[in-house]
């Protein structure tokens, strides 16, 4: 079976680029630096349903994650904390997001995860939040 | 400089026991099935604060923790999704939560963290838990 965005994720993100093992996208909310990453793996749901080869390198994706929002986000005032989880109780699909929290943003230091409404870009600024990371990662 | 547990895990968390890289903890919150991870190292807060082999290292005992707490919850009906989460906003020490989540527990399909109060084991359910968990892992 060939793997498939789940339609949550279709909806809510838009695509990055393709990596080794992930599909980056950025999530469509501009209150934070977001990023979900997928693996393009049909019918995984936890991590330990992948093989040890992909495990390792998804822990080396979402470290290159983490470290590119953390590069973005210091030309203007850096963040406080990346924030890592990986929950599919509403989308099974494995997916993790990489998150860049601030003490300003409207969450902290609660988890960005039900905490109010997404608040989509504008199409322009949209095209320049996914060119901005793909010059970080 | 020697690793010391933060004072907020130590308050909030009971040892379980120590993997490779890990300090293996339970959370002290019998609302729901929770281990925490902390790599024994001293002043580490981000993913990419972590050398290469510590980061293999932690992705396999992520794995190990998600995998023990799946099998320790089959024995009373299962669970619909294992958690993993490393936020680190209140605690800066990286830490992460691996929990057992299911659609009857009290946040579910919201994450754990900020969803009311913990609600402590009785002593002896405390080890109880802890000897439970020990054979799962």
């Amino acid at each position: 079976m060939d793997f498939v965005l789940h339609s949550r994720l279709t909806d809510d993100t838009v695509f990055v680029t393709d990596w080794d093992l992930s599909r980056v996208l950025l999530m469509n909310d501009k209150r934070f630096p977001w990023i979900v990453l997928v693996p393009r793996r049909a019918c995984v749901s936890e991590i330990f349903d992948l093989d040890e080869n992909a495990r390792v390198s998804l822990i080396g994706e979402i470290n290159r994650a983490a470290k590119g929002l953390k590069s973005l986000t210091q030309t203007r005032g850096g963040c406080d904390k990346i924030n890592i989880g990986s929950l599919g109780n509403l989308v099974p699909q494995l997916h993790v997001h990489i998150i860049a929290r601030s003490r300003s943003d409207p969450a902290w230091p609660g988890p960005v995860w039900g905490a109010g409404e997404a608040s989509p870009y504008e199409s322009a600024a949209l095209l320049g939040a996914i060119s901005e990371l793909r010059d970080a990662l």
